[in-house]
């Protein structure tokens, strides 16, 4: 099954609408899991939408309002998001702190309370469009998949975070987080029946597996290695506390609250290059640096070196030209959700 | 060999001065080496101050002078280091910059040309010791010790990066790289005719290895492998993407430049709490995150989960208490240059 991609938001726009999500906020939401697909990231474009059309049916989604502003003083705010939809309240927040870095040259909001956010880095392309350093750490207090290094019991959600910035063709989009994998993966590897190649989860005494079954159906519960695995996993560690207190710590809400709704805390900064050295300056520099990756002798002849945002920028060119095809399990949850909400499918152009 | 730990910075002191070098530098690297040493950052301890005086000696240290403020927005500011000595370059732009969030709540400063910076933990602490959340981040665009992930050239330095914040006890010291080892330990096991433990180098076919003998003396030469290794060292290549673009984009210079002079670049930023949540709501959410980590049952029971900057405090009152040991052939080398320079050694407790 393939889908235009410019049919891809008006359908998950019209199935937010349904659920009675704020039509602003159905509408950036709709966009930004449009622009996920279309980035290549599919374990959270509209893949997620029937999560977020259950969340909303059981209330546990915002589905109007806005945030809380707790604290504002000019280049540092805090917010306090009341479970509104993750990649609203978050693009919203980058656009106040691109603002606020207008007059500041650097800026940060603290968010506590958000609900699921999705894909970081269709929310720092957004800013680094426009020509700004952006950066979004994430993590979720009621979550725990991650154990601390040397530990085994899951502590940390994997705590992503995302950093953006222009680029010569289209932006530089890392997006990464502080376990190997990710809950999503998981939980679809699971699903499929389907082990992972390398033994990036631990079983319950902490002994490294391939099995995803460890986090999602054992008693005791596994949990998801940190970065840098057996050997290194300090690495990961370092950056899962780091993580967790720019969004939890600043935000002034996080586990020691032990709250036990779904959502996430979200950590959002942004830099204007201008107010450093310069745009020029800057863009000398990191283009020069992306160069000198995509040019660098690679390993496998057959896989050249490849820049983050590289491949989400062919992604999208592909999805524009081609649409976007969805596995038959996953369309088929969309398609009951659709039904329900009598919102028409898009065509199917395969 | 063992000596006493208020001994080390007055001896580091008298052989920075009798280099030359200004006496507010020569008081700051020292203490900040003695500190290192007591962290049980080893590597970059006393055990660098050898390597500092043959750069005064050469000149390619600065002996004097302060940096030139290229920009200064208030909130942002760019400096161009002259290839000052790194330990008191940084912690003064970490004074400038908390300086700088008692106004604005963050603040960050980006510096061209600064010399080899050392411990990045021992300087966070600063900052973290007078309640302020720090964050460093340094490159060097003179030194290519580091492959982008599916490349054979090597390009980055390890880029490490610490993020620093207060604990009840003593501060959070998060202190990490871009690669899964460093440059001084490879030397380190070089010179001692060591292997790795794992494989953390890439030969310069891209072929993982245990031999430092790659990065130190092979033709073509190997490089250091990115955090993550083999199968997700792409995680560690963003971080390198990341802190390469903080620290030399931002301050205009790296490595379009080509610079050939050993040096670095560097990326301050500081928070203050009581800006965003408040400095209480901070200290709750991140001492229960802490002690969460410590209470995690362990994988092995000898090894209890460890916060960063848990061991470095033992150190330090270990370090306080009995003196610090150096092996023979570091303090060798710090004595020869003790004679040279008719500085007297610190007596010897062992």
């Amino acid at each position: 099954l393939r889908v235009a991609y410019h049919a891809l938001a008006p359908f998950a726009q019209a199935l937010l609408l349904r659920a009675g999500l704020d039509a602003d906020k159905a509408a950036a939401v709709a966009r930004l899991l449009a622009l996920t697909d279309g980035l290549g990231r599919r374990t959270h474009g509209l893949a997620m939408v029937t999560t977020y059309l259950a969340e909303l049916e059981k209330g546990t989604m915002a589905k109007t309002g806005a945030p809380t502003v707790v604290k504002d003083t000019g280049a540092t705010a805090v917010w306090d998001g009341h479970y509104l939809p993750g990649l609203w309240l978050t693009e919203h927040a980058i656009e106040v702190a691109c603002a606020r870095a207008d007059t500041f040259g650097i800026a940060a909001i603290a968010i506590a309370r958000s609900h699921h956010i999705g894909c970081l880095a269709a929310l720092v392309k957004g800013a680094a469009d426009r020509g700004y350093v952006a950066l979004i750490a994430n993590s979720d207090p009621s979550g725990a998949r991650v154990a601390p290094y040397g530990g085994t019991r899951a502590l940390f959600t994997p705590n992503p975070f995302a950093f953006g910035y222009p680029g010569a063709e289209h932006p530089v989009l890392i997006d990464t987080c502080a376990s190997i994998t990710t809950t999503s993966m998981t939980r679809r590897k699971h699903a499929r029946g389907e082990q992972f190649d390398h033994p990036w989860l631990l079983d319950a005494q902490g002994t490294p597996t391939t099995d995803p079954a460890v986090l999602e159906h054992a008693t005791p519960r596994g949990s998801l290695q940190l970065t840098g695995g057996v050997d290194h996993g300090h690495k990961g560690f370092g950056l899962a506390l780091m993580i967790e207190t720019l969004s939890q710590a600043l935000s002034g809400h996080g586990r020691a609250d032990a709250p036990t709704r779904w959502g996430g805390n979200v950590y959002v900064q942004v830099l204007r290059s201008d107010f450093f050295a310069g745009a020029d300056a800057f863009a000398q520099q990191s283009e020069f640096l992306s160069n000198a990756c995509r040019e660098n002798p690679p390993i496998h002849s057959d896989a050249p070196v490849r820049v983050p945002g590289d491949a989400a920028a062919q992604h999208l060119a592909h999805a524009r030209r081609e649409g976007v095809a969805f596995d038959a399990d996953v369309w088929e949850k969309i398609a009951a959700w659709a039904a329900k909400l009598a919102v028409p499918l898009p065509v199917n152009l395969a």
